[in-house]
Formats: structure tokens, sequence, C-alpha cells
């Protein structure tokens, strides 16, 4: 059987169920479109804790437990963790996981990361080394913001372009065979960097990575874009989303009729004053888990392509005067019905 | 086939040969005993860039180039790279990356990054989704001690109980079949924190998590320390050398006949001022590259268990009164004819 498909893709040989998702997010993204549909809103963003890294981690353990939970699973039949947040050295991941004695792979992709786990976790039950493997990713807006831009507190303006970290968590159950949704497939994304170093813009950063990924898997799955119901990439915001529209349309295949992007939906743009969308490496899980995965699970959506985008730069680089990096992951995601 | 060995362990089914790999690394290294066994070793430990960090990406751009070059492949050849570093949001891996347009999955696993690369490389190489992988890791001291501790300019006393972090990067091109040396399985570590603080005794950190790991390698496989010509763990060094023979001892194992850290290997303690040893994500890699992979290439070592370890806090985390958390993901490396 060959898995691997074109230059960049796999079309896993084995069906891999999402058998549960969970979503907890804080109350801004509760106060969205997609409030209602969330597992917990947690009215207080530290949830009880010191620190907002301390309350990102708290995010991701509760998001750990519930997929667990929702699976009928114990922590026990869980054979590896892959997950990844925006913290420096990823500690909320890691200082989790300190309290769930399973084999754990970190992984850094920025707000890709929900892409990247659920590629390397497709990979690994597709592969024979597991049977089940839970997914995660986390961010927390006042700890972003704190991190890549500045504290709170200064009372920083934010530009027009900026984005708006969602605080949450979300994650996965990924079961080898089940009943579906599955895990078709995956085009793993390249590092594409178009000399953007605007700290406030990072879905123009990200935009071409995206794009370059997109073009990858249409090619590789030998696929126009009408074959999926909805197209959505993780956090490009509606300055992202119109230069995806852009440069696709140069490139001629055409995303006018099922493209978004989960950092539009996830916040109204009218209401909530988020500027350009929501982002963070929560963003694309919590809205997938939230908002997709009901109807993949429906059959209202047979078949969506799922796109996690990152900005890999950190504060230190834009202090240094360089451009941000960007990557972008496809995850091929069916209903039973599809 | 079942590829899953025990608990948290997988055992190849396919030849996986380490077709080549590459170390490159700075002065200090050059000057310890495994100096003329790199690759290069470079007298300017900023490789003309401006920053620390802008030297550490140079660093794992020279290896991964020269890997791929010494095993006679273009980077075209490479279907994945998977690397890591210690910076925040890996920056030298994502910013090397921008130039070399191939697959990438970021990992953080601190200073198990290239255990948790090779481990991965392996699932994805025998898994069937690609035929050739590069996995890599790299570290700076200079960049590091910056980042977790203190600029160097500040002239900080280093305790005794600090190791050295290894200024370099290693590569290897891990491949399908081949004529060895093989990686032939694979221990994922859990996270284990007993509770150390000190951002400068990191061996003690990570000793716990080396000593679960190898519990577990030794229970999932059925073997005994004496399997091994070659028992390595990564940046231990000599504290946390002796936190492992003091805690595997407890739990009935015999280390006594062939365990080192490769931070011992890598530096003279006598002549190079480096108190507890080396460490980074660089330190296993170099050491394994220059030292212990030619040994295995003329059969010298049969049968070796490379172990590289983390230690996943930042500085913030320490700031705020955390412990540190550890983790260690063992190799398991035979010669062609072990």
């Amino acid at each position: 059987v060959n898995k691997k498909i074109g230059k960049q893709s796999v079309m896993f040989e084995n069906a891999l169920t999402l058998k549960s998702v969970a979503s907890v997010v804080g109350q801004k993204e509760g106060e969205g479109p997609l409030g209602a549909m969330f597992d917990a809103v947690e009215a207080d963003a530290m949830l009880g804790k010191k620190s907002w890294e301390q309350a990102e981690a708290e995010f991701l353990k509760r998001a750990l437990e519930k997929a667990t939970q929702k699976a009928q699973l114990m922590q026990s039949d869980i054979e590896y963790v892959v997950a990844g947040d925006l913290m420096n050295q990823s500690t909320s991941s890691s200082f989790v996981l300190r309290d769930m004695p399973i084999p754990f792979f970190g992984i850094f992709g920025a707000c890709s990361a929900f892409g990247e786990g659920l590629g390397l976790g497709g990979m690994i039950v597709d592969g024979g080394f597991a049977k089940r493997v839970l997914v995660a990713a986390a961010s927390h807006f006042c700890a972003a913001e704190k991190q890549f831009r500045f504290p709170l507190e200064l009372g920083g303006q934010r530009p027009l372009t900026s984005t708006w970290t969602v605080t949450g968590a979300g994650a996965a159950v990924l079961e080898l065979g089940g009943a579906g949704p599955f895990v078709r497939g995956i085009t793993t994304g390249k590092i594409v960097d178009m000399g953007i170093k605007d700290m406030n813009n990072m879905g123009a950063a990200m935009a071409p990575a995206a794009v370059d990924t997109l073009a990858a898997h249409f090619n590789d799955f030998n696929r126009t874009p009408d074959y999926y119901d909805v197209i959505a990439t993780g956090d490009l915001g509606y300055v992202g989303r119109d230069l995806v529209m852009k440069l696709t349309k140069e490139q001629g295949f055409d995303l006018s009729q099922n493209y978004t992007d989960c950092g539009i939906e996830i916040f109204d743009r009218d209401t909530q004053d988020t500027h350009s969308g929501g982002s963070g490496c929560a963003c694309s899980a919590v809205t997938f888990a939230a908002y997709y995965y009901p109807k993949l699970v429906s059959g209202e959506i047979k078949r969506m392509l799922l796109i996690p985008t990152g900005a890999l730069g950190n504060q230190m680089t834009a202090q240094q005067g360089e451009t941000i990096p960007g990557i972008a992951h496809a995850v091929v995601i069916e209903s039973a019905n599809a």
C-alpha cells in the first residue's frame, strides 16, 4: 500500500476515527457565535491559578480530561499524547503532562499545533504503533499578549490587523477503526516566509504558508476545492483570509464557495472587537471540536479540510528585525457517510 | 506484526538505517576529547551572524546540509525534517527551514529533541509514510545562558551542579532499508517531575525521567542492561549520572558496566571547567554522531541505547516558583553485525 501521495501528503491506510473531541474556553469565546457549542465556558480566565501561564496549562488539562471522558476511556487507555502550545518551551503541555503518566511527544508548530498533532497522531495510529492517541493544543490571550507583544497592563493599542488569541484548549482522541468521523489523510506543510515583520499581522505572515499547503494538497491528492464541503484554515482572520482568496485565485483555484477560517467563525466581528478575528493554538482546535465535529458526526459536512496555521517567530526575533516564518498543516476529515 | 512492545515502546518492523550523521560544533567542543571526531569545529561561535540565536540556527543549517551531503543526497531527496532546539518558539529550527522547502515537523522536548526526533522519524519511515527523514537538534551555550539563566555579560557564577550547553548541531538521515547502523526501536518517555527547582541543576531534574524510561525500556523489551554494549543518556552530566546510578541500583538493575552520559564524554572534566559536564539539545546529537556512530559502523559497538534527556521548564516558570519537569526518550541502535 502506498501511503505517500504526491510530494508531501499521506493517505492513511486504516480507518482512523476521531472518537471524541473536547473544547474548554474562556468567557469571551463563550460570548461568541459558537458559545453554546463548547463543552465548557469558564467565566474565570485564571481558572483559580496564580498566573496566566498556569491557567493556560489548566485549560489544556481540562480539555485532555474531557476528551478522554467523552470517549468513555480511562487515562490509562491513552497510549500517547501529542500536544503543543504557544508558551516558551511549550511549558503548558509539559506541566500538564507531569500529572499524566502517558508517553508524550511535545510538538511546536505555533498555532498549527492541532494540525501537526493530528498528522503525527495519525501516523502513529495508522503505522501500527498505537491504537489510541490523544492530540491537543492550547493558548491563552493574556499569556500570549504578554509573551509575544506587551503585558495587558500596558494598555497597548491593538491595530486592526491584529487577531485575538483564543483562550482555551481543544483535544481529540484518535483511534484505530471505529465509526468515524475519520481522519483520512494529511498534507504536511513546508515553512514559507514572504517577509512580513509585523507581530500584529500574523494573518498576513501565515497566509502564504496556507496557500502553499493548499496548492500542494490539491496537487498531491489530485482534487479540486469543490471536493470538500468546508475548507477551514486555522487562525488567519479576515486579513489572512482575504490574502488566501487573492493568492489562490492567482494560482487558478477557486475557494469562493466553501472556504472560511476558524478565526472568523469563533468571534463576532461586529460586537466582539477582535479586529481581524481569532488566533492561537486553541483557535482551530476548539472551533473544530465545537462547531465542525458535530456536523461531521451528523453528516451535514461530509468532507472537510482543516488547515491549522502557525506563525513561527518570537518576541526576540521580532526585536532582531527578523521576518515571521509561517507553516500550515492540512488534515482531511470525513464523515461516516462521505 | 505487533510493533508495540509492552506499555510504551515500539519495535520497528523494517530495517531503518542511519545512513549518515553530521556534527558541527564550536571551539570549546573542538578542544574536548571528541574534538577530532566532529565533522566541523567552528572557531567563531557567532558563525559570522549578528546574534547568538542566529548563530544557533546557522549551526543547525550546516549540520542539516552536512548530513544530506554525507548521505550523497540532494535536499529534494529528503521527505520530512523533524527538528528541535532550545530557543523560545523553536526559532532556530523554523528559521533554518525557511530556506529548505521540505515538509517539517517541529518538535519540542528540550534536550531530548534528538531522541524524540529519531522516535517520530522512525515511526514515519517504518509506518510507510516516507523513505527518508532528516532528524536534527541544535543548541548554543551563549543563547541558552541568556535565555534560561543570565546573559553572559553579567558574569554570573556557575555553580558546580551546572552543565555547559553544547554549542553546535547534530543531524541524521534515517532511511528505509540500507546496511545499518539500524534504529531498531524506541521507548517514548513520560514526563517525570521529582521537585527540583534549580535551573542550574538540570542533571538532577532529568535523572528521574531517564530512570523511568530505562525501567520501562528494560521491562517492555524484556532485556537487562547487559544486552547493550553502551547505554548513554543525553546530558545529565556527573550529577545526573550519579543519580541515575543510585536510582537504578535501588530499582534492582545494574548499570555499572556500560553506562555513561554524553555530557560526560564531550568535555574534559579536569581541563575544561564545565563543572557537571555538557548539556543542550546538541549534546547527545553531536556526541552520538561523532563518537558512537563510527563505532556502530565499525562494529566495535554492536548494540547501544541512546537516551536523550530534556528539562522542560523555562525562565518564567522558574521565576514563578515551579519545579522542572523532565523527559527522556530511549532509542535502540544496532550495528549491522549485531
